[in-house]
């Protein structure tokens, strides 16, 4: 078990080695922190080794210059300059929240910019100012569109954090796909299937083999089948793309770059890098705050309350299970899987960083 | 087989008798008639007998003055003074839009409104300005979150409308639940079951059983169970209710007034009336319009040419099948089930209308 502290120091140790400033490696770390500590650990330190593999292929640039290349009152295209992909997303939330201060609402579309974690971190940076905040990234293509078996869209996940008064905040953060990949690696290293309506075989056959990406496989998007609105999922994945990467300049679908770097670029570009799209809402340029936050208490105590079915104990609320990680981890500490451990064991040797194995 | 330009007439005509003015009833008759050619007609005539009854219970404002009653450079908040949903609707979607020429984006929630037929008709009023249309409505509820036996959401659906060159528009407008309630309708009139991942039981157990609404029973969110992602459509349908009910003063969740005048009004109310949102993006708030719609039709000849899955003949963009039923029905005419004419026989009768059977 590892405490916050001490992984935290680690991860920002190995990005200022890498050539990030020191303000830009506590953001780095902080997201991959949160991601451990949320319960996404396929977004947190399993990361590292390829944001390393990536920095040593000349991949990734550590000093990046990230700025506004085109604006109107609530909205902006942010360039990253192909920046560690939490730097370029902080700094463009940070530029739809200044939005939204003057102009009500604040809307960014970022290109140029690689994996940025966890898309929920973005959004809850609204929850302080009294926004709502809103996330979504496309990401390196996995998922078949209904009827398809090529594989076009990430798993384009949307965020979005809403907050309440005495309630904990309303936050949803997930993938368009039924599942998000992690699982899959999961399923592999157990050596177990996986339930249908997650992935395809090459045909577009149902599949319930968690290796058969490998295999020119793809995976389903949320719904899973057009009989139970696959093709909604479909839509939601197709969004977030057009959003993320139509609107700033990126690659777009298919064209995404991978975020490892033992994948080739594509050789066709239809943009610059990864894409983002982030929000922020001023809850005052709606309702007055203060009646807007007690209102998000009764709705969230309403929801809390409805009946559970059988066999259930509790009905959630979009963040209760995260938040409850949060807390549960915070104390017990982090436990990293072995494969992680020697990752970052390596990357610590190489570096010349201290690393304990514990 | 009707003609599109006669039920538009007798459509008119109706709201005409039941008070609406001249202008209102021309908007009204438009988005009931977009819904019957777009393919879906279990929003269009079917819905204009509840909206008849409404009216006979003085449950409805004939003569709205709808009005802005908060706003910021990109925002407001309408009020819909108990109007025909359509009135209120369009009304918010012009003010998004004009908000949108001068911020770059405008946002607007709506309450105190009713339902108004497709979701998509008002996302589509953006692209004749080169913008993104957004529109999402609360409804009344059906759907019970994950884990959960309670009704607390509408089948509430998301339209997304975004413009293109020489492609057609790229129009997503789905509810959050696998299936339409009005699938559910058509399977009890046939005596035939449903699919698995539609609906459960009072007790939250799976059921292929259309009638089970009449029995306690609840329809799933988009994703049927927790191992398929419920909890994801469980998200949307709760990110949906809020905007467009906790951002407008609204009705949410589960006391959403009912769109027929058989079931009564709540006890409760957390609002008025049922509650919308609206978003019109101007595309050269990112990007020169020409580019972003060059780069559309990029990549939508792109997934249009996604490698079809065995037994498919083609992959769809959003938008595709039901730009189809336009140009086929507007051909054919408009075919009626016999409850539906005759539902409109009796409401000609009451307001001494014309209605020819055909």
């Amino acid at each position: 078990m590892y405490q916050y502290n001490y992984l935290f120091d680690f991860t920002r140790s190995v990005f200022m080695k890498m050539g990030c400033s020191e303000n830009d490696s506590i953001i780095i770390a902080n997201v991959f922190l949160a991601a451990e500590l949320r319960g996404h650990a396929s977004h947190g330190m399993i990361r590292i080794m390829d944001y390393y593999e990536l920095w040593k292929a000349k991949r990734i640039n550590t000093t990046p210059l990230v700025k506004i290349v085109h604006e109107s009152p609530s909205t902006a295209v942010v360039d990253g300059d192909n920046a560690v992909g939490m730097i370029a997303a902080r700094r463009s939330m940070e530029i739809a929240i200044e939005k939204a201060e003057k102009a009500g609402t604040g809307w960014v579309a970022t290109r140029n910019s690689n994996h940025f974690g966890i898309a929920g971190y973005y959004s809850m940076m609204a929850l302080e100012h009294d926004m709502i905040g809103i996330c979504m990234t496309n990401a390196n293509p996995l998922v078949a569109p209904t009827f398809s078996i090529s594989r076009m869209m990430g798993t384009n996940p949307i965020a979005v954090a809403i907050p309440a008064m005495n309630q904990p905040p309303f936050i949803a953060d997930f993938a368009t796909t039924p599942i998000a990949r992690g699982k899959l690696a999961v399923a592999e290293k157990k050596g177990e299937k996986v339930p249908f309506g997650f992935v395809q075989d090459k045909d577009g056959s149902p599949s319930d083999d968690p290796t058969i990406l490998k295999r020119g496989g793809s995976m389903l998007t949320l719904g899973g089948d057009r009989l139970h609105g696959s093709h909604k999922g479909y839509c939601l994945s197709a969004i977030v793309d057009i959003f993320s990467a139509v609107f700033s300049g990126a690659n777009f679908g298919p064209f995404v770059p991978p975020s490892v770097a033992f994948l080739p670029v594509p050789d066709k570009k239809t943009g610059e890098g990864t894409g983002h799209f982030f929000g922020a809402m001023r809850i005052d340029a709606f309702q007055p705050a203060n009646e807007f936050k007690a209102k998000m208490d009764e709705w969230i105590e309403t929801f809390r309350s409805a009946k559970p079915a059988k066999d259930q104990e509790r009905v959630l609320i979009p963040g209760d299970p995260e938040r409850e990680s949060e807390e549960r981890i915070m104390r017990e500490g982090i436990d990293l899987v072995p494969a992680i451990r020697e990752d970052l064991i390596e990357i610590a040797e190489k570096l010349k960083i201290d690393f304990v194995i514990s």
